[in-house]
């Protein structure tokens, strides 16, 4: 990496940690010269545009959260295990989060629906393919016959997800862990009532 | 309602519409000077600061739901169909909402979290308000019998929110009613596996 991409990649990460925690509209090129310490000149170096930053930041965002999932997941085979592993990041994004600020999905999520067209077509990308990665562990459970073999997955799917990010969203209010452990507790009892039962096998 | 209350009124509503789709931090004050054709002073006339119309319409804007709330739940008795009338309110804030751009709760808890401490504690209040009001349907359906008698209220109050919450996220985002109807179907048949069985009554 040479100096210049050192900088862009020292930008986007500084912009990533300011827009999950404060929003990518309320976030000011100011703020981002003050945790760069870059002018504005500077800045506008390594990106056209504030809305080229915000979509640079989100993709690193996203990227550190899903790097997690990948080294989790690569340890795991059942299914229900690499759920837990999936659990287990997500109750980390309350406890000991890597960017701080919680779910940046979630909170690009809130902000863009109603005003951001690019920010939130980029957002539904990733929340697709966010989709279709779990989707892919419950398939290959059933395949597997760890799970029951007539289960509604994109169901499924949506459940584990609103779940897990509505909790997100109650333990960041409160600055309680107890939401997302309860949200966990219970999607892993849920889960546990589609195994494939013994007697079944 | 004298002239000077119904111009109030109106500043309220407007800035609700407008806070709940862009956030809080987003609306400009020309914003607010647009929707109401009020300049300024007209504003400020009416509210102290930015700050102070930020709450009162966020108030506003919780209000306009728990109304609807309060009608649905005066035509239902049973635990499961007061939890019902809760669901179906839900969808409507996806399907017809009184206000644009969802729920405003979770839009301004997840603005708020991390930048906005004053708006965040109203937040938190409106929050536990809600939280008490299903715990307390849930306990009448215990003591009514309805409910088994051991069940977790408190556990069970943080599923069904984190839930509807987080589909309300996600059918936004796509702008799709699949999920917040998935959520509620799995809800139900939930809190169905929690009720009395008739060979225990």
């Amino acid at each position: 990496m040479n100096k210049g991409q050192a900088t862009r990649q020292r930008i986007v990460a500084e912009a990533a940690a300011l827009f999950n925690q404060q929003g990518y509209a309320n976030t000011s090129i100011s703020d981002l010269m003050a945790a760069t310490g870059l002018r504005k000149g500077g800045l506008y170096n390594h990106f056209s545009s504030k809305d080229d930053l915000f979509l640079a930041a989100f993709d690193y965002a996203v990227e550190q959260v899903t790097r997690e999932y990948r080294q989790a997941l690569r340890q795991e085979r059942q299914a229900l295990k690499r759920m837990d592993a999936i659990f287990q990041i997500y109750q980390r994004l309350v406890d000991a989060p890597l960017l701080p600020g919680g779910c940046p999905v979630l909170n690009a999520a809130i902000e863009s629906d109603d005003t951001h067209p690019q920010l939130r077509s980029r957002v539904q990308q990733v929340m697709t393919l966010w989709q279709s990665l779990i989707a892919q562990i419950l398939r290959k459970g059933v395949e597997r016959g760890e799970l029951q073999p007539h289960i509604d997955i994109d169901a499924i799917v949506t459940i584990l997800i609103a779940t897990l990010e509505g909790a997100i969203m109650m333990s960041k209010l409160y600055d309680d862990g107890e939401y997302i452990e309860r949200a966990i507790a219970h999607l892993r009892q849920y889960l546990a009532s589609l195994a494939q039962t013994p007697s079944a096998m």
